[in-house]
């Protein structure tokens, strides 16, 4: 009886799949100039937002992109049953004090820059086990809240490293539903923490790119569809080193996946000019790609199966520090516009 | 057909109950000294545990708690199908660290102290939802560690307030199973965020009880059963000030909680003689005395129902310096000795 949506370690497969109700998402000046300039809901002109705090400007933000999802939806928050976030700042102040008046029963999540497939893995599942009619996903990032907790505050003008990322700011909400016109969440594949030993800060494309390999070719076997029976893969925040460390790794098992495969850090900015170095990262970055690019394009029929793989890298500066290594992590979640 | 174990607003009955297949704790040096000293199942007679730091000792206090889980049920790692931990450290390095070599389905959690109750509330709903066999709930705390992220290192002596409550130096692992001999668990009740403006990070107590009162009385009304129903109600860590906060409110709705009400924080430790103040706290607190003390009563027939009740106060120390007040939440689990 239980455990029988399993189709192997790693991935379920859900009986009744949720659909997409909304989604929506709020991003900084610096992300309103890149690539998907003309598809985020709201790019703020000023990343401070006039509140008196860059931790505040981070949950105003969400604050935005929550209640734009639940504007696009025509629903208030008390339709909503169950809401799941997290996001990079301690203790997730950002998520938590963002959406702490919604008054929705609430999950709180730490799965680092995965959180956006995290939230929609879980809300998902809800749905699908009978829990829930209604789930919301959300979370946020903010550059200048993750660089002085996880590096130094901005003022310090310090010099960024070749394979750095940029933090996104943005955040995104998505709102799914027992019924809806799609697209669909038909598969989850939850990640096991993959530590491939490195131990380098600024390149965290390197240390999550192993876990984004072992998911995802986790879930080609488990569910027998490979590469070639989706028309996007996508992962959340490898940068360009990350991404291409993936597609080696898929090489070397004599699979190519070739321009279907592409990361949220590549897309998200132009980096060639936005001066990003490796792209982008942060919860947002992902949560923005999908808000504003992925799920709007598929309702639009440009895509019908995609692979979302948020990847998150759950070190601390503590434990950086300490010398200790970076765990990855990396959860998927496969959209559909059908409903298999 | 979805959403249809819903009871109400925040709590859901599930239609196969899973059951606790084994649980553990292990802890330190000061809670082996409580009340509690007979049936922790690892005692540490040195908080540092040969480890080269706090941290790193709190994750290997959660290793030692999950290895013995495993024990007890006879089951290796690779039995369980997904795993869900968070803890109170920034990033949640202690639990994530403490379990990356599990290879496990992994979702990181932050709930702050309510992250026991928490993980079995998913775990629960992912056993009862189809998408697991077994699952594991797991959680810890570190005074040291908690102590001088939350508040000062301990080498400056800082002076404590008659409010302050104790994190507790333990961790525990609960493993569930679709099918056993109990406890199960029939019910989750999921706790919006309450947020009573309480800004006096020294009385966490008063922070996170109206979320203990919102949720325990939403279930009290959802399912019918009242306290009366109930052989024990127990909050995650109040601590003696927020205990009586809880029996005081339901007072004002003319509903007394009597003897069968009590906090782990205030059954954890003497408070009257090992100088914790109010009581103890932290995630490790509820996990203990979950897998020490209730669990092992239930299965000896002391109990037949029991609420458990995880709370948590959502704040970071960042928050706190801004001025911000301390958000709070309450998730509850029913564990029943039979089926229903």
């Amino acid at each position: 009886m239980n455990g029988k949506k399993r189709l192997g370690k790693h991935t379920v497969c859900l009986e009744t799949p949720p659909s997409v109700l909304s989604m929506a998402c709020a991003a900084g000046k610096k992300e309103g100039e890149g690539p998907l300039r003309q598809s985020i809901d709201i790019v703020c002109t000023d990343d401070l937002q006039g509140q008196d705090s860059w931790e505040k400007a981070e949950s105003f933000l969400l604050r935005q992109a929550f209640q734009k999802a639940l504007d696009k939806a025509s629903v208030d928050a008390g339709a909503m049953d169950i809401l799941f976030t997290g996001d990079l700042l301690n203790q997730c102040v950002g998520s938590t004090f963002g959406l702490r008046e919604s008054n929705i029963p609430h999950y709180g999540l730490y799965g680092a820059c995965s959180t956006m497939a995290e939230s929609l893995s879980l809300a998902a599942m809800c749905i699908d086990g009978g829990f829930a009619a209604r789930a919301v996903a959300a979370t946020s990032s903010h550059y200048c809240s993750a660089e002085r907790q996880y590096r130094l505050p901005l003022d310090y003008g310090a010099q960024r490293a070749p394979t750095a990322q940029w933090t996104v700011t943005g955040a995104g909400t998505v709102l799914l539903s027992e019924t809806g016109s799609g697209p669909y969440i038909t598969h989850v594949a939850t990640g096991a923490i993959v530590d491939a030993g490195i131990t380098d800060a600024s390149n965290m494309g390197a240390a999550m790119a192993p876990a984004a390999y072992d998911t995802l070719s986790a879930f080609f076997k488990e569910t027998g569809m490979g590469p070639e029976c989706h028309d996007l893969i996508v992962t959340g925040d490898l940068g360009t080193i990350g991404l291409q460390i993936v597609r080696d790794l898929f090489r070397d098992d004599g699979i190519e996946l070739g321009d279907r495969y592409n990361d949220c850090g590549a897309m998200i900015f132009d980096c060639a000019v936005q001066d990003v170095h490796s792209g982008g990262s942060g919860c947002g970055c992902s949560a923005v790609v999908l808000c504003a690019h992925i799920l709007p394009q598929m309702r639009a029929g440009a895509w019908k199966s995609v692979l979302f793989c948020g990847t998150g890298a759950l070190h601390s500066p503590v434990s950086a520090a300490q010398g200790d290594s970076i765990p990855g992590v990396c959860h998927l979640v496969r959209f559909s516009s059908m409903l298999s």
